[in-house]
């Protein structure tokens, strides 16, 4: 069968790492696992409650294509509560994941061969999705004096149709402040390009609140999800804000491409945002397993890294150490015993010479693999 | 904020009959549901025991972007059960709902511009699932005396990369028999084309047994949900068999557009496997309410239907009654309080003159509104 060229897909570097991590515990071997990009914790207890009471007597069939009206009417309310913006349940669309929302997105927003800019290093499915639908990722290649993180002057003469910015980043964990967003924003508008804001990581944060863009703007995509602070990676159930006069525009793809996001995962969800208590407890992990982390890996010797502004990821730059962040991510593993991912994943130019240290489990895993490190790297 | 071409999807015209059908029930009418294309029932009760009890003690984060292994094995022995063949597990894909399965299929085959054969009518969503992508949908009007399915001459001259065929079809409810799709897979074959199965109806089949793509062919992409036999739409799961050597290609673009179909759909999908007793008692409802259509829509004078093989739809030729099948739509609404769907949304061209019936709810139900549709027509 003929393949098209869009079908044409980068793998994914990382999952050569976590193959031989999971070889080597079929060995025998015990592994840290700082490769890995999701919350060792399930959903709150809340929310498999209400999903349980619900599963007695709802047939759980389609919703809207826009979600559940109530989810809708409670995530217009996180954004008063977060960020006091005051924000009109309509412009709330549920999606299947922010992966759902970026597929959305894109299609409404951009034609076959347009350009989209990306910062590089970035989360890799923005390019392999754009890819994928005919489009043109853009790379931006961004710079540690600015948080690795787009500025407005990377967009002159690039003809870009759109702009995907993250913040908190994957895989960087850094911020966009309101004046570096506002920058942003303002010179997509100069271009006539679509602003999409990927805030995925919002409620992960440690010293300043992520900002939203939409306490800037109102003409911006802003996508988020259930998947991190509210701990719901597998759910796949996460939101987009659009423009009022974008809502119609993306329902009608919304019926067509997902009919709708998973009901029982909505339902989940709904109840997922009253538990505080339990999200705040997983934060309370996060932000120990980060302090650890800020003094472990300099120790170790991975003195470059970038400011984990949010999100629980820290990008080393590790460029005294290798040319060849896949040879030695698996050398890591090898005689560490530690999984990371090489910075290939999130820069195929540069991501040589990176590596990406995930915190998100236990905080007696991320002391054993500190310790493990910092072995494996006085012996190098 | 500017808008893609590939954004202008066209609206459902089932959702002003819907809209209209809710609105009048706001204003305290009864109206019986034969425009919704969903059982009523929902999962089967083991379904959702299985869930609940992993609910709790696993923290359902994401599977491999394959599926869940043992979901994928019980998926590739329904083909041994149901149509004698063997089937490796390791060409079975688990998808987010047939929408995720047509996004895959799609991006995998086809680049921006080329053009994809559908069935006129058929199910609207390819037509815009395939636009959104950039690409090119090319209606095949089907002919009654072919069971409203394409065949092999319809290709000549078309130039297409690829055939969707559907059968059991929506909206018409017939079937491709061996003959009719090797015949098909052959032209495909000859042409260059790639040929894709829909199958999500397959097990609601009443005279013959549905004939899977795969019985002839392991050339195809073969598309199965969980939606229709195994009554559980929204929770969007679905699977998809490839080519052997497609698999890999698929998983690409799967762990980027979706990185995997909900956990606790997969879970309770896997449990819905082994509960033939409740799933052949909505059979038993299907199959006493299309005994009703049959004997009563001709009465009530809707006499020029399509063979109903399968699923849980009649479509009529309402020519003899109409040319405005959207108007005489919101007639039967209200004046007999029986919201159906105007063919316009299935056959952008020739609809104007056909209307789809679903007889997916309760048997009282279909009982009621084929009293009603029959004493409107001869009020009329």
């Amino acid at each position: 069968m003929r393949n098209s060229t869009r079908s044409a897909v980068d793998p994914f570097i990382v999952m050569d790492v976590m193959e031989a991590a999971r070889a080597a515990e079929a060995a025998g071997r015990h592994i840290i696992h700082m490769e890995v990009g999701q919350p060792g914790t399930g959903a709150p207890r809340a929310a498999t409650e209400a999903l349980a009471r619900a599963m007695r007597d709802n047939a759980l069939g389609y919703t809207v294509a826009l979600g559940l009206p109530e989810l809708r009417a409670r995530i217009a309310r996180l954004y008063g509560d977060w960020y006091d913006v005051d924000l009109d349940p309509a412009r709330v669309v549920v999606t299947s994941g922010s992966s759902g929302a970026f597929l959305l997105a894109f299609t409404a927003l951009f034609d076959s061969g347009d350009r989209v800019g990306i910062g590089a290093p970035g989360y890799p499915s923005y390019r392999q999705i754009l890819h994928a639908l005919g489009l043109q990722p853009v790379d931006l290649p961004t710079a540690p004096e600015h948080r690795y993180q787009p500025v407005a002057s990377d967009l002159a003469g690039l003809d870009l149709a759109g702009l995907m910015v993250a913040s908190p980043a994957n895989p960087t964990g850094t911020m966009l402040d309101r004046t570096a967003m506002s920058a942003l924003i303002d010179a997509c508008a100069g271009a006539g390009a679509s602003f999409i804001s990927d805030e995925i990581y919002h409620g992960i944060e440690y010293e300043a609140k992520a900002v939203t863009a939409l306490e800037i703007t109102d003409d911006a995509y802003v996508i988020n999800s259930f998947s991190k602070y509210f701990s719901m990676t597998g759910w796949r159930v996460g939101w987009m804000v659009v423009p009022g006069d974008q809502v119609r525009i993306v329902e009608r793809i919304a019926q067509n491409l997902f009919i709708c996001a998973p009901h029982a995962s909505q339902i989940a969800a709904l109840a997922a945002m009253d538990c505080d208590d339990e999200l705040q407890a997983n934060m309370d992990v996060y932000r120990a397993n980060r302090a650890l982390m800020l003094e472990g890996l300099p120790r170790a010797g991975f003195t470059r890294i970038a400011p984990p502004d949010g999100a629980f990821y820290v990008y080393a730059d590790v460029s005294d150490l290798t040319t060849d962040s896949r040879a030695f991510a698996a050398e890591i593993l090898d005689k560490a015993g530690v999984a990371v991912t090489p910075g290939l994943d999130f820069d195929p130019v540069r991501g040589h010479t990176t590596l990406r240290f995930s915190y998100a489990r236990a905080t007696a895993d991320i002391t054993e693999g500190l310790a493990r490190l910092q072995h494996f790297m006085a012996a190098r």
